[in-house]
């Protein structure tokens, strides 16, 4: 008799950009009491490289492939099993008896990423969705707390490492719309001036010729991030 | 028969600085290859609290109580149970199998502290002790992979949060030992004079009107870390 009474999950938190909200990707399923939804998220086996089996659950339960990410945070859920009808349903699906479990430990992984782009040759034809933040209400075993720490997680690291901000951005874009994710990321509210002329001094955003077209106001511009490497100091 | 194939360690690196040397607090143990070292870690049970038990094994293990620790990566380790006869000796002592048991995942917890405080009510009278991170060698699970992780991490946030290299040092402390600091930990040798320039224009440093005593060279001004509250801002 098998009598594993902690086992271990992975969770994936891709949090994207439509232009509009910040959006988590979530995946559907139908329980007891109607349907939920939940982080990309399984139970993985003693075989599984944590990293690699966070890459292949993303995969199996989006569509989404090659997007590389990364760890953040390690909770255990203690009364998890006994609590949610639901729960127990999915590890009876996985072959595990809920009767035996008396805990799981789930790894929590993030990325940011442009949603457009990830729609064409991702979530089309799965059980995923991308729903707005604000919207995404309560999922299961109480996983919006981790969305929160994610969300947490890509404030502190985006200031170090801007090209996770500009990951949710298409190749080119306006200085309104990036003023637009960044109120949202950050939750508060830059005056548009000053926006403007402070992202104009970070040598990482390139101006190109390009405007847009076809608008009833003013044509903005459009820029472009730049990598590290690529980066020439401006005067 | 219980035939638990999985088990969750948590392992806690705690950094401080000697006045000359990064060390990391390591715990020794006896095992077939004579004396080895390892982080303050151990197994969980699957009623622990994560947070909690890190807390606790550190307390255990070292002594040291009162220490907030942080989260910082999980590792799965697959093999670590077939390749080390000492794991396996640790495992039994914990009334595990390690014939049934395949893999251990680790979650890792980090933090800086001054090594002098937590010298006289911490780790005297245990197996624990002060290691030059330089010296400290191979240790148990090759967790010295692990110690280099959370030293980047502190490279990482230290750099969003100035007072984790702060709580290495006493409380008054001069230009030159935080430079010493500094150089240690982010590998880079600091000029003195553009240290010093720098230093004095951080918000966040104190000068004291209290010097050195007793010493041959020119004696030094201590200084002091504000935190974020207490600060007013320099003119």
């Amino acid at each position: 008799m098998k009598a594993d009474n902690l086992h271990v999950s992975v969770n994936c938190v891709v949090i994207g950009f439509d232009g509009t909200q910040l959006c988590v990707l979530l995946v559907k399923g139908e329980g007891k009491q109607g349907e939920y939804k939940m982080l990309p998220a399984s139970l993985i086996s003693e075989d599984d490289d944590l990293d690699e089996a966070a890459k292949r659950i993303l995969k199996e339960t989006t569509g989404l492939g090659a997007i590389r990410l990364l760890q953040f945070r390690a909770y255990g859920f203690k009364d998890i099993v006994n609590s949610c009808d639901d729960v127990r349903d999915l590890m009876r699906k996985h072959q595990i008896d809920p009767e035996q479990t008396s805990s799981v430990l789930t790894i929590s992984y993030w990325r940011t990423v442009e949603i457009n782009k990830h729609m064409k040759d991702g979530i089309l034809g799965t059980q995923a969705e991308w729903v707005p933040i604000t919207e995404m209400g309560k999922l299961l075993c109480n996983q919006e707390r981790i969305v929160q720490d994610a969300i947490e997680c890509i404030r502190f690291y985006s200031q170090k490492i801007p090209s996770l901000v500009f990951d949710m951005l298409p190749k080119e874009f306006t200085i309104s719309s990036l003023r637009k994710l960044y109120c949202l990321l950050f939750d508060r509210d830059y005056d548009v001036r000053n926006f403007y002329k402070k992202m104009l001094q970070m040598d990482y955003i390139l101006p190109l010729e390009k405007k847009q077209v076809g608008v009833s106001h003013r044509a903005a511009r459009y820029f472009r991030f730049v990598s590290g490497s690529k980066r020439v100091r401006k005067e």
